[in-house]
């Protein structure tokens, strides 16, 4: 069976449990019916997928026939993240032109090999927000980051699958923000063991898809889309997610999975969204303000970091301009200390 | 409410469920009972600690009162890890003696301010091996290391939480060989974005204790027992884990926690283990490769890596010489592809 290849849309409902209430999407985003009949969390539909794939097609179905009639409306800010929590989190650096930028930022050259092995990290994936949380941060002075990035979510992968069977372990797409603190990331990384204090909570939109609900949008098993990002409701990217990386999922995931097997549940992404096109915008605002100082912007010219108060919209829409996950609309706001 | 403060053992029993059943084991782990009727499964219990843990500890005086008579054998080859999935595996270096001649192997210098900021990164938790599980890897030419480490399980952690208030977070301690593909790291490490392929599955020893368990061998925030490591059953390390180490567990938590909360279940290690003095030998394959290089050792007559039939065995002690996790005893199977 091939994880993906039935047009499902699922989300899950806060209700007070850490996983949430597991729920079908109507195809217009508009309404919803529960699926706990069938699974009691998105985790646990993953964690049997060969046999929660097909009757959860089974009760779309139904309510395709049915016209949704029986459908509650759907209200992205009673959402979690699809999966509030996860057993794993690997994000990858696939689109070229971001590294491109990115390490001009970091005046260090593009890792080696970028192009031959998919470069990769691990992410937190313990405590997920949902698409309306804030993003909370200690000081506006760590330059608080938006990343808005397309994820799949695997299945059971067995460790040494390759490329093109990687495909089949593929169960649903995801759209997220991986909040980055750019002034944390330098020193972490000069210490060669990677990221974590530069990587805070991550947020989804609302909606997991399946590759099949994607139809012709998934191609070249990435998912071709137009992903709009807006910061503080100014248009900042108008992104093409399909174009212009150098691995598709497929290729990430055998990555990942050279040596070991990865649990059903593992979120896959393909890093920040980037277009060479500046026209297209950017997915961060580290891009945006490299770009800038590569046209002459003076430094106390370029686009702020995010700041107390701040709202950040990413949102992804299909050929026909209708929204696949939902948005993610979320505010900034700075803790100093929270404990 | 300490997390820890109330003495129990606790292990995981396969029940071909993913997460398996949870059992509370006699102290001279020689006998359990099921813990079911409080908690299904050990992150069942973590979810809701402040009420799952009490009840253990009811569980566990009422055994106590009756010698443990009702009690089934324990058998460690019937566990799986105490997690057998885990939300967050985040490991640290904090121990003096690893960083010192680790980096004399990788010819740098000790990454920068090693002893004020710990040094974490991010492991993979979707997949946890248990103490009796081969160590799979596809060729030993990977040069398949062990590594042998203590590390402790967190409740819910607030972000921004300090080193002091961290330690009311820690639930259990536990034992675990966190397996390194030595070849692959480098390799990774110089391409900035930390490890991942050359950390395959992690391996825990079957039984979680809490730290009033450890009784005075919880000191400083740390567990001060000896860890034995054998190689093909000769011995290959006897060390102190409650010394040499920059920081202690309350301080890796907090720098975890400081940009974002981290979720029930959190595994934080404390990295290998490392003492300085050459006669307690080496706590993995590296350390004893460099301590050899240093002596004037020729490259050919180095202690090899791991290799396809060889056995690790891991066990911690307390000072009465009684086994605190039981043991660690995997076999190291090539497997050039499961795929």
């Amino acid at each position: 069976m091939k994880a993906g290849q039935y047009p499902l849309r699922l989300a899950t409902l806060a209700d007070g449990s850490r996983d949430g209430q597991l729920v079908l999407v109507r195809p217009d985003l508009q309404g919803c019916v529960p699926a706990g009949a069938i699974a009691r969390s998105l985790q646990d539909a993953l964690d049997d997928w060969e046999q929660a794939a097909p009757r959860l097609d089974a009760l779309r179905a139904r309510h395709d026939e049915e016209g949704w009639r029986r459908a509650e409306p759907f209200l992205p800010g009673h959402c979690m993240a699809p999966l509030p929590r996860a057993y794993q989190w690997a994000d990858a650096s696939v689109y070229r032109n971001h590294a491109r930028l990115i390490y001009q930022w970091r005046k260090e050259p593009i890792p080696p090999r970028y192009e031959e092995i998919p470069l990769v990290y691990q992410g937190g994936s313990d405590v997920m927000l949902s698409a309306t949380e804030d993003i909370v941060a200690a000081d506006a002075a760590q330059d608080i980051d938006l990343e808005a990035e397309i994820a799949v979510v695997t299945t059971d992968v067995p460790m040494g699958v390759d490329a093109a069977r990687a495909l089949d372990h593929i169960a649903l797409v995801v759209l997220l923000n991986d909040v980055s603190l750019r002034g944390l990331i330098p020193g972490e990384v000069a210490r060669g063991f990677g990221f974590y204090q530069g990587k805070p909570a991550t947020s989804f939109a609302p909606v997991a898809v399946t590759p099949a609900a994607l139809g012709e949008a998934w191609r070249g098993a990435m998912a071709d889309l137009r992903v709009r990002v807006r910061i503080n409701g100014a248009p900042f990217g108008d992104l093409r997610s399909g174009e212009e990386a150098v691995f598709h999922f497929g290729q990430i995931i055998a990555h990942l999975a050279a040596t070991r097997a990865l649990g059903a549940g593992t979120i896959v992404g393909a890093g920040t969204i980037s277009n060479a096109d500046p026209a297209a915008g950017s997915a961060c605002i580290t891009e945006a303000r490299v770009r800038q100082m590569l046209d002459g912007v003076p430094e106390a010219q370029l686009h702020p970091y995010l700041d107390d108060g701040d709202r950040v919209n990413i949102e992804a829409v299909d050929a026909r301009g209708r929204s696949v996950f939902g948005a993610i609309d979320q505010r900034v706001r700075i803790a100093a200390n929270r404990n």
